[in-house]
């Protein structure tokens, strides 16, 4: 990815959180006839709204149960044939053969859920999802790791520090990238979450050390964050994956793919 | 639950992970259909044993897309119906409506994936299951959530020192207890889990300190904790669920019945 003297390399990602509210927005019930109607009219207003990266919240897909991923795996279909990048916000996270089941739902070629990229979860440890890094760097997928996230209930979490003097979000990246080193991967290929209404410092990292690593950034609109300040949030050699979703959703059907278009202008001004 | 005064309440149960091993030992194709099939053997051999506990792994389902699930849903409905206390080991974490899409998604009766508990996963922050914790309330149903795995990997984050002075592990364990006793909920519908090779002493707490917590304690067979050993390795005001999945399924269709009651009455000496 390129980066420029002005700022960050920022790329807009709708995330698509088909919650109740949102279906309510779409003039849809909250079922899982809405959900199917919700991924018929939304992939038309992706197309039109030029958007290049999507996120589907795989929870709102789930709690509709088989039928629900059966309509997750239409939308990914639908979107993979548009070359929209899709980022699987699954994050899943487990140890040995059980991570490489994970693995293999979401990062196999030709599987139902097969996506672009995944969240992973590292509470078992950075190591503990090793069979996913790995996967993804054989098919050229991506994974963002879980390191800083936007919600405040994770501060006291997130900010522990380890034995090595570490917090766990620093040690998250700083692992992260350490074992890009260790296998000579892509760097570009291995990415964390770090919300934007958080303080980096706070955690005892600074993501100028780890140049390159491609950040995914929850957290503008609603939790707070503002678009056109996301320049000045992250160093100029961070590649940075904006996420917006009900900020975009509660517009709905018809005012839609209008949002998705200021909020790409507003982030790029 | 009740405690006996020579040890902890002990409940085997078996984890169902349907990985490629445990596939060719019951002599199925590590595939779709096999999966398929290894559910229809499953099922049997499981009431045979009296097994009580079943602890489905979702990945080893999630692998093989919606007909994975599907599998899923057919296993966990045999199990009901057969009276067999089910734990979808989905370990699923998130925050605000996305957690109550997997809550939605677990632990609703009606539900394709309901189970009778679920783990969860706190690195956004105990606070941020919430929502599941409610919702298991109102469905009479439980939670497990990770405090200290049982993988060597885990260690350097589950062992960090929170600003309060304790280990994740500690703090996980401590903000649920607080949690139960802000809500005046039933402490037993909400665990931890714990596993079997930790020295929980290394993590700061005490598990008599939470006195009744279930404890889901992996680690046992493959991992090296040893089923007769379960009674000293807890408290006895600690009820403890003691899994067993690899070490019994790999006897294949023929010998797993039976490894199963040989786990019974090794985990009851």
């Amino acid at each position: 990815m390129t980066t420029h003297s002005r700022g960050p390399h920022l790329t807009l990602c709708v995330g698509l959180d088909p919650q109740p509210a949102v279906l309510e927005a779409w003039g849809l019930p909250d079922s899982e006839s809405g959900l199917k109607a919700f991924v018929r009219a939304i992939v038309p207003v992706l197309e039109s709204s030029r958007c290049e990266v999507v996120k589907p919240q795989v929870a709102f897909f789930e709690r509709f149960g088989v039928a629900g991923m059966r309509h997750l795996t239409v939308l990914l279909g639908e979107l993979r044939s548009r070359g929209i990048f899709t980022i699987g916000d699954a994050k899943r996270g487990d140890i040995d053969s059980t991570m490489s089941g994970y693995a293999q739902a979401w990062l196999t070629p030709g599987s139902d859920f097969e996506t672009d990229a995944v969240t992973l979860v590292p509470y078992q440890g950075l190591r503990a999802l090793e069979p996913a890094l790995t996967l993804a760097g054989e098919h050229d997928k991506k994974v963002f790791v879980l390191a800083a996230t936007s919600n405040p209930q994770a501060r006291q979490t997130q900010m522990a520090i380890r034995s090595d003097g570490r917090t766990i979000a620093h040690g998250v990246v700083d692992d992260l990238w350490r074992w890009v080193e260790g296998c000579s991967a892509s760097a570009g290929a291995y990415g964390v979450v770090v919300g934007a209404t958080v303080a980096v410092s706070d955690y005892t990292f600074d993501l100028r050390d780890y140049p390159g690593i491609p950040v995914l950034a929850p957290g503008f609109g609603h939790q707070g964050a503002v678009l056109s300040d996301a320049h000045s949030l992250f160093p100029e050699t961070t590649p940075v994956t904006a996420v917006v979703a009900r900020s975009v959703l509660l517009h709905g059907e018809a005012g839609c793919a209008g949002a998705i278009e200021a909020a790409s202008a507003e982030l790029s001004s």
